[in-house]
């Protein structure tokens, strides 16, 4: 029996009124599993099939895909560069495919894809095979047009995802990035046996976290009421959370048709601050992390223009220096993992804000799953 | 006299109602100004001060700047690597500076900043200093700190630019970049005298099509007239059209105060075409170059979804394939330059929009024009 049939088979939504609630409660069993296939926890080493490159021998990194998959990709960039001291350029896919990148030629690619048969990520695959980059592929559904024409395929063991907004994938997609990191970052001579340990150690608590997070839906409740009132949102973040702030705003656009627009916090004051009043809503992403007192202030500013804001944070309610709206805690995790963890609040605020508006969650309005045309 | 207190003393509206009225009339001539003092007429050739480093030596070239500075640098990605192939990677200062990035221990860096005092900018161009890379800025304020910190200044002649929203500034950045990006080519042999005359030649034609589509704002004054009902609008564009796209997004957003989004044409079907419905008017930048046919099919799905479009291009409207609720007429060019074209109408439909809503246009609240924090 192929996945395929299973899925049309097996698939229900157990308890909970959508799928892609199910699928969001899924994420610490996707997530582990994914984990135990790529890692070795006796010894906490990362433990992957044999690649059709060599890290320590490639000057780069392309990585493309589209919609989340693409913010998944971000999210791998800083960890490639963090912990390998690899240069990685991501791209849209239906950009990379048409701008005349510059490959280089001993390069490796990497694309992102839940059903394996992402039009724009496909084809950008064959340009960038074409061009003699090695190719990896890290997707959900292996029997896939995107597997089929990779080098490795580094599967994300989700099981099938049926909401069309994906959750369960994003985090499993980011589960295998943050593995291969950790791997291209032993290959390079960049961290020491004693580091991956810590770093595979900080992945194989990543489960407990999220089922604790996934305990209590009462606070993202009521930060759903007060946006299912919003027509437009700001979402910000810095370094590895400026990715899932996009992603927070793309689950938003996606599910709840409020306009939610994800923006580097840096950024605010070199624009888009002039959009603040009390009618936007703003949501901060702020692990207590090297970043945090820098995105702090940039929240500051929007605080002291009346904007209305809703912290995600490890840190309290205090240490904000503002008057909060909403303050959504997480708990306090390696700074490593953190986009894995963050991903819980920002899909629970969207999931919450839609079903409290009523709209087709599921389903929503001119989405397909998977996208087979350019 | 220095610059800054000739900036005191002489500059006025002249005929104009407000400062950037009066700037984006200005375009055409310090966009002529800005290239002649990088361009040999007689000949279209490009001239250049000597750089700190060797374009056909550096493995790539890292550019960082923030809000419309750094738009400019995306479009100077596509130029830089389609016409030099020279990998190129733009980042946001404040992202750039604090994310580890991995920087070719023979690398050059571009800053780009209108006051050049811009505090993330400047704190990025000293991080990468340190990092030991030659540092080129592209600033309109040459006697700025970002100036004085780099190893050589190309100065944009753009004048002092009052409006806090940025218009010549930008064209003038443009231009530049597009000189030094033909220079690259040429360093590195990936184009020859012939298509330096020919890149150089269409350059030179910018001002007077500038001049040309100045000539008449009364298309501009109807589409603001419908964009000022608006609360949020989505701009689309392909390629070098895509920062093109968040420019002039960023422009509606810092003066009409509407939520504007910027988007990769080929990644609304990924999310964002969730939104549209008939209160989201939808402005497609569709230049008739290799990627018009994919933005129009793009444009298309949006027309389906009951979107309401305005189309600005070369091509008719009955090329479109949909109905348009505007089309903006942009004269046939090169389409190397087209960025610098088709700067004007994004320029004029903020302006136009913001002037009907009675903001105020020159000092849009919350906004500084030169961010000298962080």
């Amino acid at each position: 029996v192929s996945q395929s049939q299973a899925q049309a088979l097996l698939v229900d939504k157990g308890n909970h009124r959508h799928f892609m609630a199910k699928e969001i409660h899924e994420q610490p069993e996707v997530v582990g599993h994914t984990l135990a296939s790529l890692v070795r926890f006796e010894t906490n080493e990362i433990e992957l099939p044999e690649l059709p490159f060599d890290f320590a021998a490639i000057p780069r990194l392309t990585i493309s895909a589209c919609g989340t998959a693409y913010y998944a990709g971000l999210v791998a960039k800083y960890w490639f560069e963090r912990w390998a001291r690899l240069p990685v350029e991501v791209d849209i896919a239906s950009e990379l495919r048409y701008r005349d990148a510059v490959l280089d030629p001993d390069g490796a690619a990497l694309f992102i894809s839940q059903s394996g048969e992402t039009a724009d990520t496909l084809a950008t695959l064959r340009h960038c095979r074409d061009q003699g980059q090695a190719i990896v592929s890290v997707v959900n559904v292996t029997e896939s047009s995107i597997a089929r024409d990779s080098d490795l395929v580094l599967p994300t063991l989700a099981g099938p995802e049926i909401g069309v907004a994906s959750t369960k994938a994003f985090t499993a997609q980011l589960t295998v990035l943050a593995c291969l990191a950790i791997a291209a970052g032993k290959a390079r001579g960049v961290i020491d046996e004693a580091r991956e340990k810590e770093l595979v150690g900080a992945l194989g608590e990543v489960p407990r976290h999220m089922a604790s997070l996934l305990r209590d839906e009462t606070p993202y409740e009521e930060v759903g009421h007060a946006l299912s009132k919003a027509r437009d949102v700001l979402y910000l973040g810095r370094g590895q959370s400026f990715p899932l702030a996009m992603e927070g705003a793309l689950k938003l656009k996606e599910i709840s048709y409020i306009h939610a627009e994800g923006y580097a916090a840096g950024e605010l004051k070199h624009g888009p601050i002039a959009l603040i009043d009390e009618n936007m809503p703003v949501i901060v992403i702020a692990p207590r992390d090297g970043l945090f007192d820098k995105t702090v202030s940039n929240m500051q500013e929007v605080a002291a223009r009346g904007g209305q804001i809703v912290l995600i944070s490890d840190a309290e309610a205090g240490e904000a220096g503002c008057e909060l709206a909403g303050h959504l805690k997480v708990p306090v995790v390696d700074p490593f993992v953190t986009p894995l963890i963050y991903a819980i609040p920002i899909q629970l605020i969207a999931y919450h804000t839609a079903t409290l508006m009523g709209t087709d969650v599921d389903q929503p309005r001119n989405l397909a799953k998977s996208v087979t045309v350019e």
